[in-house]
């Protein structure tokens, strides 16, 4: 493709030569002549001078590059559709496998792929061009919205209701039992607690590989639209994830906890059960939220703290070798 | 089924109308007529006034409330019963699945569930009323007891030897071989320490989805009676968990370490390997336990300290930005 | 074998009875008669006047001692080769399971094991001598080197590479789509980046069980030869792992982050994406790592510190009470 077509599908300003021809798209130290490379994070700066790549998408125009330059306000989306571009996704053909057991109950619209030893349960409900890869099981009474793809060995459990253009990953579980027992001190034993809800993932979720997300008590667990859950993530019974929230690897969530939109958690945060956290928070890495969050914002810190108060305490902290030798001095003098 | 049954089965008082018929157990913000709900969070206590509900379950009766009451000493177990009662588990009926692999040397009592895709390796043995769904895998020698549950995707490495009345989800892993690796300086070279030991899940023990139960390196890994697993859970090899213990959500506990029993340990918390928790103990999420805890109590923070000086010394590292500005006056004053 | 023997075949100096016969290897507290156990944690040693084992592996002679003994300099390395003499791994036969669902175009040299279950895309290359257990999804033009064994319910999305004696433990997932997004703030819309890149495991290194290891975005993540991986760790797209590293259960490595040769992650560590960490670091368990790590050398804390550093603040965390209660007197004074 030539680069001036290129510029005009990925709506950038073209600085440069308009009929390179742009077969891929490469990291910046990796690239070769032909390549088409991005400039969004500013460590990577320093391999502009070297970089071998025909072009580079950036945000603003640098003079005397040497190499062209696709310019615009958005270059990482642009990177994004540039990638699609070039290397779309290939998925399986249509076509129900003869080595997956499929209940002869279950509903299957048109252009479906099942692959080998994939378990489709009873009135199981699958809506067309969905992808289900090999080792893949889901249980009775499950439905699956259009165009959703599901990696190989998934596990949705019964009653699960999956919307559409959703993408779950290899060893996600969806729907298994929540924690839930009842220790009885008169009667000096534990009851579990029966897991009699289900789980409702929204149309254009992604979820991760070996995530896990709990059916509800009573009553569902739900993960909002586009709502994206990267690995090893844990949901508990009852939560209710907002809409275009960005969950990230090993976060934990406790039951019953309700998240509002455009909600931030990145890795390894953990969360109580039973709070609120308000639509538009960000939390920073390794926090762990106790209490819930009322107002928009940054936050960290274990327990979590407005992200300035956070950064103010953590100077201190790092400091305390430093004052308490004053304060020593005081004392003593 | 009228209240007046439903709050003889629980073993509950009645204040209200005997005779209301409940047909479903609901949370209270969404209970409608004829639903049964709980009250066991204080959190939830504003909701009482508009519940749609019946009948509530709670600990001490409420005067002049509009709707009927079962009160008892302990609501949470009876709703776990009501559950139970109005929402029995179904589990697939007996069979032995063409489309699984069973090997022929492998002893299967009766009533037993194998789905299709599981594979039962050789020698294995299995009790009377087990459920292994799809895609299971049990490796050679293993045991199995009465009426336990096996969901679909476990694996169940070799020599695995597992109780009654035990329920493992989706994904777990029990036996894969344990984090050992012997340096030689002298050689320069990693050598594998082979784990030749195995694990025991002993009686009525619950394992959440994705959890990995390590198999010892020599000698077994043991989980004991009644204990509940969470999801991604890691438990090293060697480890002994006592009798009825909770162990949350991302909990890792490494090598060798021994746990009494009724311990609970919190979501994510860390124990290093080689030491010992006595019984009774309940340690904080996030915590990280390094040394023995040898009294019961309470515990939080990393490293962990009693739940009192924790609390205090935490809420000294959320003054710091103040008691640094007192500080300061005084040492330039 | 008799301990003679054994000493000579583990390079071991014999202080005691040439003519003992040893049957097994076991842990201190459990040994009989006959075993041969070892004392390389010192927590043990108050159990070697009770042992019942008939010798035991120890780095130093101790005089007096009632069972043989066999003194070396890294008596751990000595140990893990005496498991492998008494207990051989026992793997599957060669064989390629007329359940398992091998594509025409794939290559499988001689000597391997399929199992039942297994799928094996489109022109994969495998390896001499390869196990693949059930219900192993292999995706298309994955290419796995000689001798490498993968355990049951193992995920390899398409164009893994991975060589040879690589072991890959039950529920990991490899290749799947990295955590990329793209948000465009004018269209208001969530860009999923299209993960095009593979995955490469080089020769040597075993990976546990239930871990995720992302594909890289455009090129490769990779993981060194020799390194070794535990339980439910996550390691993001483009991260390089290089040589002989350990990285702990519950390990999180962000995206594009790169790691040197011997470098040790212990538990729950969590990095940081598009950082360095030099070769030979050793990061204590539960630390954060936020910025790059030039130096060699031991760190801790969140975020990360030298060692010493760490404990030094620690110390000071701890004595917070204390300190607060002597500036309160001088304030008030």
């Amino acid at each position: 493709m030539k680069l001036k077509e290129l510029a005009e599908r990925l709506g950038c300003r073209l600085v440069g030569d308009p009929d390179i021809e742009i077969s891929g798209v490469s990291e910046i130290q990796n690239a070769r002549s032909g390549d088409l490379t991005f400039l969004t994070n500013p460590k990577y700066r320093k391999f502009l001078k070297t970089t071998k790549a025909s072009a580079v998408l950036l945000e603003k125009e640098i003079p005397d590059l040497k190499i062209s330059q696709l310019v615009c306000s958005e270059p990482y989306v642009a990177f994004a559709k540039a990638l699609n571009l070039f290397y779309p996704e290939k998925l399986p053909e249509p076509g129900i496998s003869e080595k997956a057991s499929v209940s002869p109950t279950a509903e299957i619209a048109e252009d479906c792929y099942i692959g080998d030893f994939a378990f489709i349960g009873q009135n199981v409900k699958i809506g067309k061009g969905v992808k289900i890869f090999p080792g893949v099981y889901i249980g009775d009474n499950c439905e699956i919205g259009d165009h959703t793809v599901i990696f190989p060995n998934v596990t949705i459990y019964s009653g699960t209701r999956i919307g559409r253009f959703v993408r779950i990953h290899s060893g996600t579980v969806i729907g298994s039992d929540g924690f839930g027992y009842a220790f009885s001190k008169e009667e000096k034993k534990i009851y579990k607690v029966p897991q009699t809800g289900g789980v409702v993932i929204e149309d254009f979720v992604e979820i991760g590989a070996n995530t896990t997300i709990d059916r509800g008590t009573i009553g569902d667990t739900v993960i909002g639209e586009g709502t994206k859950i990267d690995n090893l993530v844990q949901v508990g019974h009852n939560v209710k994830i907002g809409k275009y929230c960005f969950i990230v690897s090993q976060v934990g969530i406790s039951g019953s906890t309700r998240i509002g939109d455009f909600v931030t958690l990145a890795g390894k945060v953990g969360v109580a059960g039973h709070i609120e956290i308000a639509s538009n928070v960000t939390v920073a890495a390794k926090s762990g939220i106790t209490k819930s969050i009322k107002e928009p914002g940054t936050y960290a810190g274990f327990p979590v703290r407005p992200y300035r108060e956070w950064r103010k305490i953590q100077a201190l902290i790092d400091r305390l070798p430093e004052i308490y030798e004053k304060i020593r001095k005081v004392l003593k003098g």
